[in-house]
């Protein structure tokens, strides 16, 4: 039997704030080893990008990203968010190295194909290399990824955290036993938006299509969601969507199953 | 015998435009492995600054870091051109490694004391780790190192990319035989700063004094030099200065010895 590792994505307001980044590392340092964090970054480069005078545009919750924004998202996720982390983890006796997709060529992807919508500069992912990612992991180290992946053509790309953690899990499993967790401000996937208490406790497939047809599940939930499943079928073990508490008391937040 | 490494920092104009940049990788890229960059970053971090209305100070050449200005160069140094040079080498087929001296607790500082001038979040190095790096190295792997380290308390510093490359390959040295080349848009240490023929082909502790009181060496080369020799007192082999021709092209430059 593999041994287990857990992935953490980290986004939304927890990394929006110091207190909150510091009660979350709190929390994940107390993880069993081994454990890799992936985050987002979301509204820090937004207000970078305003103080640029660069105009944020978004179609369905998604970033468009032409050159200026990807400037911007590889400064702030790539240096400024990414180095917080592992700095303060550093701190707290945690090996850590930050990553991106092009680092070690760890996420392969390509620019999104033009439909509807031109993304511009957002990557869909090809494939992921997690030998010498595993191998870091062995002797200890805790990997720190960031949401930006390249196209081998020498193009960054931004690429949505949710999905590099989904492909990193499954890339992963031929490893390890994976626990992947998605932690963000709610408690897991609430029947009432304003009511904290009505987490449903376990989605599969035909139920999350179900509260989908109900308008239970919508907008960013959906995909996040679907990133989940796609780890499943990756050969995840364990697929949770909880908030900072529930990273560490078992049973907690939402539970992905078949 | 131990294997020959050689590290390469790269910096000043050469960082600033894509064609020079460009160049420059095309000669890295044919340097046989294993091998090692630090890049610095400079005018482009002021050029942020200044687009995000922080203003830019400097003494005697050395940029005074405050919070705002650690955030910029965090940004850029971690973000922009070190993600810029890892996908650049991945696109050519080599599998490259993005660091700053936070990741691996690669390079671990202080916050430089003040003295008569409060240089900010500068950080003088303690110390660097490198038997994770050295693994990666014979594991084929081409780290990318960023002028930026931290100090084990959740810091990040701005540090000198001169220093960390020579405290890097003082730290290599134990393994490798290890090349310290400082590529820069000049083609040496010249005697006529106008005059590229005027390359001092050699340079120990003595010529060194010596130029430095005719005011024939100067400013800013005399800590570059002070870091090179640094560098062949920990062990390094061979210290050479030079610029992008001079990087494949053996005997060029101005080379250090004792």
């Amino acid at each position: 039997m593999n041994a287990q590792l857990t992935i953490v994505k980290v986004g939304g307001k927890i990394l929006e704030s110091d207190e909150a980044l510091k009660n979350f590392l709190d929390d994940f340092c107390v993880l069993p080893n081994p454990k890799l964090l992936v985050h987002g970054g979301g509204r820090s480069a937004t207000q970078l990008a305003k103080r640029l005078g660069i105009e944020t545009k978004m179609v369905d919750g998604r970033r468009i990203t032409d050159s200026h924004m990807l400037e911007v998202v590889t400064m702030v996720y790539g240096g400024l968010v990414n180095k917080k982390v592992v700095a303060a983890l550093q701190a707290k006796g945690i090996n850590s190295l930050g990553l991106t997709g092009a680092d070690l060529n760890l996420v392969r992807a390509h620019k999104r194909i033009v439909k509807d919508v031109d993304y511009g500069f957002v990557g869909d992912v090809d494939e992921v290399n997690v030998e010498l990612l595993a191998s870091l992991i062995a002797r200890g180290i805790v990997p720190v990824v960031a949401p930006l992946t390249h196209d081998g053509k020498g193009q960054m790309l931004n690429t949505n955290a949710d999905t590099i953690a989904s492909n990193l899990a499954g890339g992963l499993a031929n490893n390890y036993s994976v626990r992947l967790v998605y932690c963000f401000e709610k408690p897991g996937v609430l029947i009432q938006p304003d009511d904290d208490s009505s987490v449903i406790p376990f989605l599969n497939q035909q139920l999350f299509q179900m509260y989908c047809r109900e308008g239970i599940i919508a907008e960013g939930m959906i995909p996040k969601l679907e990133n989940g499943f796609n780890a499943l079928s990756m050969g995840v073990n364990e697929v949770v969507i909880t908030n900072i508490e529930g990273l560490t008391i078992p049973d907690s937040g939402t539970r992905l199953g078949a």
